[in-house]
């Protein structure tokens, strides 16, 4: 039985959502050696999310961004949580929406992501630090 | 330990949130040796997903395909990912907001859902074809 | 090799979202022992949800229960499900929005969430009962 778990340290982004499959593969538990398994990232933070989406064409990630500035907008009248900038109260929306946490089927030592689904940092802050990730990989040899 | 892993086919589904309980549990692996595990499904795809909601009134269901072509319209300005036509960009927008897996605890042979919940098939091409699930039991005997 | 589950049981909550992290780990199974492991906790419902978000500020918590009720209205013209009052078809939508489970990796016996993150109760009704979680721990010595 395999049971391992590491933690990712991403280098700060800019707002909007980032491709970081490899960065995640690379940094993230030894996956050859797992016959069946799941591979589990959790990001450690409430205003950043994880997400799978299209990892092609760049457009589908910029317009991810711009619809969920539309969806969540800065300086709504409902706001009350409002000390800590105007990108704050949105980005704990979008990460409710989105999730902090992503698991993944592991087959024959290789992530079974489909063709088009890559792994994506959604960056809700304007300046953010470093984000953190667990990941932990279960499975058997 | 049991460690089991399938491949789900759905055949194609009309455009709208579909009720595949019975099919997904008849194609994915055995449950009726496992005492206590998780059931982790998981669409290999960007633009169709996988919830659970009620499993009853089929009105939720058409509720749900209104109510996500409200929050996510086609053919809002801010798209720019717009070459594989009107429903392409939703699809990408509905799937981060859906989620790409499902993880259900299993309890003495069977899936430990609620009363009225359901596994749904989210599918937000007009012309989708058959949609792949990797289905991966996990626990003890 | 640790498999224990156990079903929690959260008393009635007024409608919104409600930290209850010390409760879900003061029901759920013993973490002490677990070395490396994932903390599931599912909610049987399809009208009230689980989220991680902000643990200290309560403004946040108000306003994500503003947010929402913003995004998914009651008494939207598009509904057909109304049956069980102008709360029940926003509650489904909301359920899978936020989603049915989470999933925490578990560290050296305690569960590896950031600094700011606690376990939040989504509940959408006006008038609801108590709400049942049943929560698998997996992990290794």
């Amino acid at each position: 039985m395999i049971w391992e778990q590491t933690t990712i340290t991403l280098s700060p982004h800019p707002r909007g959502f980032h491709l970081v499959t490899d960065e995640v593969l690379r940094q993230g538990p030894e996956l050859s050696g797992c016959k069946v398994g799941l591979l589990h990232l959790f990001i450690q933070h409430t205003s950043a999310s994880l997400c799978l989406s299209e990892n092609a064409d760049p457009d589908v990630r910029g317009d991810l961004e711009r619809h969920f500035n539309v969806m969540v907008p800065e300086n709504a009248p409902h706001y009350e949580h409002v000390t800590e900038g105007p990108d704050d109260m949105p980005a704990h929306v979008k990460n409710v929406l989105l999730g902090s946490s992503l698991s993944i089927p592991v087959s024959n030592g290789h992530p079974a992501l489909g063709t088009w689904q890559g792994i994506c940092l959604c960056e809700h802050r304007d300046r953010a630090g470093a984000r953190r990730i667990v990941a932990t990989l279960q499975g058997r040899e």
